[in-house]
């Protein structure tokens, strides 16, 4: 007997997983990684961004087997894996597992829940689903990082394919076989470029991931073969797309200790480095009240990571905002805002918000962690004032409630669906694992006026 | 005015080109490459692998738009692209860019005659946009061969997908913005990993290339924009994906050396490594006669990439014997064989093949080019017999003529539509640029038992 390889062990693992073999708070935070998740998809759903990709899409769509979040399209089950993978993470206010940078929902919960509300599954199979294909693909991802991403690798892309398949093969109730097969035809579809970060193709990723990971998993169920070594072989996954392969990152305590249980929840409407600049200017904000008008210049001592991801010093659209250090710190020195509105097209070309953007200047300091800043402001009458922030809100130290998520999912929510709906839905959300089916979300999470006519 | 870059001058190209800009030479090799893509997607229709992949993606498809070539079966044309890349490609048997091991039609021709069926051009437009396809692919693997390559990346895939992309946005006629975001959505998308030879997804990767790559042309009509700089930015395709990048091998010439007049097709249904073993062993056997049964053992000694790709010393299977070059030689030594019936299940388990082939013995030598090969055959009585293949039969020195083409067309056709539609295609196929219109292939080119029902 040949001992079995890690693509083989991963996908045993994942074909064999029962809802009971995973702790309470791991679930617990899977059931909060999902509500998140669906707040995201129903607040960008009405993004220019989908719509482009909708205009596209339903030339080519098949049966309407699935509901796009937020919207009233209902399209084939892959293409509308596609759609609310690119609505949950087009406003970057997605959720995020720390050790990776991995948006883990993306992929996994918009392919799951578009394959489910055809096929039906009962909330409790669909969570265990869920945590099964977020703790792959951050395993995955743990094995690869930094590397991948340092080379170029969209890891949400990369990584995201792996879990789609998963959760869908699980579904699918793939057998250890097909499951290693699925996890092949996910390898060799893995893609996504960091030089696509600030266009619309930042959240085709997830979305092409939530597509193609699923496609994989019905591939292999109709027989269709693959490597069975897909992840570590020597043209494998791993070596082509990385330089650093640790596969105990994927083996260790797999079904012991638990990824998913890690995840966090962006209450910023964009990128996690620049967390801490907003919550430290928030905070200024807060502070100064009106004095905020005299602030003469900014400084930033962050991580490197903070001016090579969001170095953008002139941003042009508000997409390009969410990768400007300096936009994000005057909106919220300015404005106390973080939120999807501090980055729209019209907040990215006000005057006043360009005049104190112009003066921030941020400096890269590898001492610095990820999760922190040192913010210093020099007042027009010759004062400065100092702001250290040890760990941002959303920062694993610092988790978002489950209040402060309910917040984040209305405000997002009822700018595109109303009020009501989003009342409901969200407890609705909440109740995932009593539900016996969970294919009355789509409906649910239809705008207003849709569901009205 | 800042300079244009990479993939803007590309799509500048591609956008603007007229098809009196090619030269005739080059338009006659487009249409060479056209009949030989025919003949192959024909020739692959009725293969287990796209039988499975349709089972898969029936649940899924749109509108009947396009025909699957060589099938009954009507799907989307995207995902008629994705079956006919597979089909065109998984006997092993279709056209080499030999600078490169780029299969160059399977992507491009795949995608291109899918939506060119729904959308209608004539058909010289539809070579003309084939030839601009090609050319950026090759042109795209030129760049980044061979580091990119040894990396583990399944060329095909990974640079096919631009080439299905251009033809595409040609016949959407894109402007250069919208080629240069179509070339942007490809390189986000670009994927295909050699770990995979030898199983069903080594075809999914033509496939795959040409259903992405007309998808990126669709999102790039609707508006969906990406980087302008896909191609070579520091996290673009070529940086990430390979330690090599010579982007005059794109932009050198563009216009007036053409790629796309290099083309070669194979005489051979496996990979073009081989050739030289089964051109060489085909030559001996025919001077050999009755003598074959007298071989007591045989000795190969060839370049190292034969041993790399097709070292596979106990194949299993049909598909498993194409990369076995000790496969290879017995069965063209046995029975003159290097057509599709030299790489089926039976021949690979047949017990005079696999006596032969364990005593066939191969050695790598860096000095051996590899169009050639080095053959010498010990028989049971102590002599030896030499034999020296220069250049095998399907390279640039030794190209399959018209004549050949063909034959080769045939041969697969008529196994899977019969012989009287298979004459009547490759007639229409060689008229192409008098065709006004192109739809007719689809319909041309269904088995003759769906033709007749």
């Amino acid at each position: 007997m040949t001992e079995l390889g890690v693509t083989q062990q991963l996908a045993q693992w994942a074909a064999n997983l029962k809802g009971g073999d995973i702790p309470a708070p791991v679930r617990a935070e899977g059931l909060r990684t999902f509500v998140n998740w669906l707040g995201c998809a129903v607040g960008g759903a009405d993004h220019e961004t989908v719509d482009r990709a909708v205009a596209a899409i339903k030339l080519f769509s098949g049966p309407a087997q699935a509901s796009v979040i937020g919207r009233s399209e209902r399209f084939d089950a892959l293409h509308t894996a596609l759609l609310n993978g690119i609505s949950s993470h087009v406003l970057d206010y997605d959720d995020t597992h720390l050790k990776t940078i991995i948006h883990p929902a993306g992929p996994v919960a918009s392919a799951l829940l578009a394959v489910a509300e055809w096929r039906g599954m009962s909330g409790a199979d669909f969570l265990t689903a869920l945590i099964a294909g977020i703790e792959a693909e951050c395993r995955i991802g743990n094995c690869v990082y930094p590397d991948h991403y340092d080379r170029g690798w969209h890891i949400t892309g990369t990584a995201g394919v792996f879990g789609a398949a998963i959760a869908v093969g699980r579904l699918l109730k793939l057998d250890e076989k097909k499951m290693t097969w699925a996890l092949g035809i996910a390898a060799t579809q893995a893609s996504g470029l960091r030089e696509m970060f600030g266009t619309m193709c930042k959240s085709l990723h997830p979305g092409h991931a939530a597509q193609n990971g699923a496609m994989a998993a019905f591939l292999a169920e109709a027989g269709f073969d693959s490597s069975e070594r897909g992840i570590e072989a020597p043209r494998g996954f791993a070596n082509v797309l990385s330089t650093k392969q640790d596969y105990n990152e994927i083996l260790g305590g797999l079904g012991t200790t638990w990824e998913a249980g890690l995840n966090s929840y962006k209450p910023f409407a964009c990128g996690i480095v620049i967390h801490p600049a907003i919550d430290g200017c928030q905070q200024l904000h807060r502070e100064l009240g009106p004095r905020v008008k005299e602030i003469a210049s900014v400084q930033l001592r962050t991580h490197p990571l903070v001016l090579e991801l969001t170095g953008k010093k002139t941003p042009k659209t508000g997409l390009e905002g969410k990768f400007s250090v300096y936009h994000a710190a005057a909106t919220a020195l300015l404005h106390d805002d973080g939120s999807p509105t501090a980055f729209t097209d019209q907040r990215v070309a006000d005057p006043e918000i360009i005049a104190l953007r112009d003066r921030v200047e941020a400096t890269a300091d590898q001492n610095v962690h990820e999760a922190s800043v040192a913010i210093t402001l020099r007042m027009k009458d010759g004062t400065t004032i100092e702001r250290w922030v040890e760990r941002a809100i959303g920062s694993i130290e610092r988790p978002l409630s489950n209040d402060e998520i309910d917040v984040k999912f209305s405000r997002q929510s009822a700018l595109v669906i109303g009020e009501a709906a989003t009342a409901k839905l969200l407890a609705t959300a909440w109740k995932l694992e009593e539900l016996p089916d969970v294919a009355g979300f789509g409906a649910a999470a239809q705008p207003a006026k849709s569901a009205a006519a």
